[in-house]
């Protein structure tokens, strides 16, 4: 950021009166900028024993196995978030069940949550973003091709969690120190 | 927003190609400036069977009791965000349980989240933004005079599931439709 988006004259880098951490501040108009985290919201799509993976088109990790999943949007909740980007990413129409996965990922000031979601049917094919849909039984599941952690961690938990039927929310995090 | 933080130039409203949706775009150096929900993480701190309050000394109401939390900082986890907002407007120390409430509010564009956690001892106090820390036993909650409905939901849910002792992750909507 290097100018006010309010009034166009140029920011820097201050602690304001009353703050502790640095912000965009313009030297004009006085507007401070704030920057936040984003969300990412997504479906695990599910079909009998069957998941619903999306071969991503697009950079990063084109070409890797992901769950349909992107950045929630202005007036939206978060699970009409998650079921829009299953729409647009694999043009599947799921149903949420339950908010299954929340991931803390600090070094890139995102925050993940994935929804379990029930495919009404089984028209989906691949979106903008997308190069193939496909529905995979558990020993399918392309464990070294899968874009992302949290993709691989939501899995996981998923089919340690089948076992017993019983699907807590998780909170986790994915904390990856920069410094070193 | 009316300039491009990069260029400084003008910015409009237009749906980019590939896009469906209006975005800031600058008419000069083309960046698209996203515009996305913000998180305010906070905590529910628990002293055995007592919950600690915060009568809030700033706008949007002031003078009303409140859930320590605010927004989520960039390169923060959310427990984390949550632990520094029990910090810095009650001077509380605390450690977290687990998550316990996730709230939508599309029509300000903001979520919420909301850790169960544990006072470590019994030294808070008001902070800046705060004009008296108390502790409350469930029938001196001021529910007529409590900020927020993210708080009141909280609260009710906490009192509720305390029966059983048993908390699960709440995901909830609070859908406010500014067109009526």
């Amino acid at each position: 950021m290097k100018f006010c988006s309010q009034c166009g004259e140029s920011v820097t880098q201050r602690i304001p009166e009353g703050d502790n951490r640095h912000r965009y501040v313009c030297d004009a108009c006085e507007v401070i900028h704030y920057q936040n985290p984003r969300i990412i919201a997504g479906c695990l799509p599910i079909h009998q024993d069957k998941i619903l993976l999306c071969k991503r088109s697009i950079n990063p990790r084109a070409g890797k196995w992901t769950l349909p999943a992107g950045f929630l949007e202005n007036g939206e909740t978060t699970a009409a978030g998650a079921l829009r980007e299953t729409s647009e990413e694999a043009n599947a129409n799921a149903e949420i069940i339950e908010l299954y996965t929340l991931f803390s990922l600090p070094h890139i000031s995102q925050v993940y949550m994935f929804y379990r979601a029930r495919l009404r049917d089984l028209n989906f094919s691949p979106g903008h973003e997308t190069l193939e849909t496909r529905l995979f039984d558990e020993e399918d599941i392309p464990w070294d091709e899968l874009a992302f952690p949290v993709i691989t961690q939501t899995l996981e938990h998923y089919y340690q969690d089948r076992k017993s039927n019983s699907f807590p929310v998780r909170s986790l995090e994915i904390v990856i120190d920069r410094r070193h």
